[in-house]
């Protein structure tokens, strides 16, 4: 089996990775990315057996795992489709569903595509950020399963096993609820978070010895990638900003509890906000770090 | 010497066993707390010696720490104060200074209290939270070092000094400015997630499944214990109130981003808020979790 894989980022570089090391060679990885410098970095840090142009990549390859921003992904699709035959198999791994699975709905192809979303990540980016285990024990989320050839969901399959995912169905519109929700508004925390406190620093130079861990985890994601994270905002804009406004709602809660000495109320809504230990206890951390 | 711990949680049970373990017994550490339940679990996991009510620490102790939430560390002071010789030296660890050191200012044993508040914490608490290595490498802040005397802050210094900390001296407004940005804000905003997103899954009973290590990350300090969280708010909140207000003002702006469609503003705001990975790449993580 030989392997595309087809932007060789933090998501890209580490399947690439993990595929390319663990398999021990019984199966062929490589890789196409439209940065010369990143490709070549790929390459130095063996992530991929060779890099090739797009189009030998369709000439040879069987399976090609799209990891470019959703933005291009959405671009990328219909040209992919094109050019492959009916024994090839294209899986994306964008972080958005909607668009994506809309964009490609009519073409003829389309059951050669299958619309994939591996729940892993750090707030690094770029080959650099590629690491070993990232996927194992996480869940992978399938689109619109009945869309695609059986035989191309079972060699999707394959991969995300081999990487160690539970694989689980849902549309694209729940998908992409769900990911603003519990992935996308925890992006615009972190920036916000970090603008908040870049302010305050041009008066309290100091302030910035007094962070600790409270705030490193809270702020982490402002470290993540501006192109990456606008291509997923673009795509994801009617749940996101009903997202964002959500929450903006139960700050304004937490403000006027504090505005209004009303500590009682205070206990209580930490009491309640205490409740997610249930879901926290459940995400598996990464094991590696970059 | 001999020093007692007055609250044996997270921060007083990880003082006591990080002394107790590397002292090896040179230091002697006993505890106080008005849990017997805490204060039975303490001794069961080997953080002091032995439990002593107030009175018999008060006859016997070199030093006194106490790490009970900042309310009742406010409380106590007085009563503490009253009661040691003009050798003894009481230090606070609590995560407030402004109504802590106001509250004792004309106590005649003033020059016996130092004010301090080592960085550390997880989002654990209780005696079963108490770590070795929480403190190592991290920030101590010491509030009011000229009203203590010079002997009182060369014992705190020689405790703070042993965890491994690294001692600063600020104002007590001034540390509380900046704690309700770089450390209360990030908890209000974990609070405030849970709330948002167990909203949700009244409808989404899936939506946990889907929630992953960016989520683990914001969320996270949505464990802690709400009667220390309170008291802290209880205690800093004009402060706390201007950095929800701030925070909100920045997360209205990322919201109008994306209901008007404007990528171009989103990149810039995302790239300018990357740079806070020149201060998260200085805050040490902690070595031991619990």
């Amino acid at each position: 089996m030989k392997i595309a894989v087809i932007g060789l980022g933090l998501i890209g570089g580490s399947i690439a990775k993990e595929i390319k090391t663990r398999s021990l060679g019984t199966i062929s990885v490589i890789g196409v990315d439209r940065s010369e410098k990143h490709a070549n970095r790929a390459l130095e840090l063996g992530l991929v057996e060779g890099i090739v142009e797009l189009e030998e990549a369709l000439a040879v390859a069987d399976i090609f795992i799209v990891a470019v921003p959703v933005n291009v992904i959405e671009n990328l699709l219909p040209q992919l489709l094109d050019g492959i035959n009916s024994q090839q198999v294209i899986v994306d791994v964008g972080s958005t569903k909607g668009d994506i699975c809309e964009s490609i709905s009519s073409h003829p192809m389309r059951r050669r595509f299958v619309a994939a979303h591996p729940l892993a990540g750090t707030e690094f980016s770029g080959p650099d950020a590629a690491i070993m285990n990232l996927f194992s024990g996480k869940k992978n989320i399938i689109c619109e399963k009945d869309k695609s050839d059986e035989d191309a969901i079972a060699q999707a399959l394959k991969i995300f096993d081999f990487l160690g995912m539970n694989t689980i169905y849902l549309d694209p519109s729940e998908h992409d609820k769900h990911m603003a929700f519990v992935s996308h508004l925890s992006h615009v925390i972190s920036f916000a978070l970090s603008h908040t406190v870049l302010d305050i620093e041009k008066d309290e130079k100091q302030i910035f010895n007094l962070a600790s861990t409270g705030f490193a985890s809270t702020a982490r994601l402002a470290k993540c990638n501006p192109v990456t994270w606008t291509a997923i905002f673009e795509k994801n804009p009617k749940y996101l900003s009903e997202a964002i406004g959500a929450y903006i709602t139960h700050l304004q809660h937490y403000k006027k509890l504090v505005d209004n000495n009303n500590w009682k109320g205070m206990h209580d809504a930490i009491s309640q906000s205490n409740e997610i230990s249930r879901v926290l206890d459940g995400i598996k951390l990464n094991a590696t770090k970059a």
